[in-house]
């Protein structure tokens, strides 16, 4: 059975990623959760290398095998499990991009608005902020219509929608939901109410 | 047959990962190449989005299908070419891994150090510039060392080399080599030495 190894679930937003995939669709896994140190970095690094070689999590661990990036993860699960990734070619690559573009993107939304799981007012809005909150809207609805949902790149729930889950939890929580229209406002709703998200965010509570 | 869309070759590290993987692995393909337009970053954005969503590079366009992403990518041609990954289990979840942690990271060396290809002085070396640093020396020499090089996962070039090529010229043109000790030293030099690095760089030049 896989190992995941993932940080508080109120903080985590990588984490959750990899954790809503597996338990998503039904992936059989044992989670360890690690505790940050905000007080000492330094510490906290040390200890976190014990299971991850960059100090960071999410890490799945397969028997002897390490993986350690939270895409990485995803695609080495869908080798066993296909339904991480749509069965339709096209959806596939569709999905694969967007996914890669929350992995490497979105450094504003994501540094202005750290994730959290409870709301706060919403931060100012700047131009490089607009831009990224108009391209979730123009992507979200995209594939929404393109594929012809309930999920962003078809009928089932894929690794593409484990990685924007985070993203519709910070545009609520940061109460920029006003950027959404159509069916991606529904959709983050989709997301947020995801059994799955739910049992996460009770979690992160304990 | 995959179409490619570039940027110019003496900045665009990004468009280097992706062109580098075809060429090196002789997968057929054209190529587009767009011009930067520094001085009406708007009109640029405008005129990459007729063929990329998020105007930025590269793209690949196979028939009706458009792949937004390096890292997408990669495992879009490895579907038809296994050969993108390496062949062994473990060694693939490890160049994944790793060519993933490249994608989202190393926000310092790439910020720091932007991709050129001519030689300039060296940068001060913040603490976190010298934490990705030994990273990357610690991650090449694990790789090398634990699948027999001579390339990151083993006998064979794959995505996670065309990944680090742009790492190796930035390390040679920032004059930062001395972070590498050993096997990860003589693997920057092959990287560099690779016929479609030395292509690369001298359409760069025209």
């Amino acid at each position: 059975m896989y190992q995941l190894h993932i940080a508080e679930k109120h903080i985590s937003s990588w984490s959750l990623r990899a954790w809503l995939l597996l338990r998503t669709l039904a992936i059989p896994f044992a989670e360890t959760l690690h505790r940050y140190q905000p007080d000492d970095l330094a510490a906290q690094r040390r200890a976190w290398q014990a299971f991850s070689p960059t100090s960071k999590v999410p890490v799945l661990v397969d028997g002897d095998t390490v993986v350690w990036d939270s895409l990485a993860i995803a695609e080495y699960v869908a080798e066993a499990h296909p339904q991480v990734w749509p069965q339709d070619k096209q959806a596939r690559a569709w999905a694969r991009s967007a996914a890669a573009e929350m992995h490497s993107g979105f450094g504003v939304l994501r540094s202005q608005c750290g994730f959290r799981l409870d709301e706060v007012a919403a931060p100012a809005i700047s131009a490089d902020l607009a831009a990224e909150l108009a391209r979730i809207n123009q992507l979200w609805n995209e594939g929404l219509q393109r594929f012809g949902g309930p999920f962003l790149a078809g009928a089932d729930f894929s690794a593409v929608d484990a990685f924007y889950a985070p993203v519709a939890m910070r545009l609520q929580c940061y109460q920029l939901n006003g950027c959404l229209n159509g069916a991606a406002a529904d959709y983050a709703q989709r997301l947020l109410n995801l059994p799955a998200m739910r049992q996460w965010c009770e979690e992160a509570a304990i």
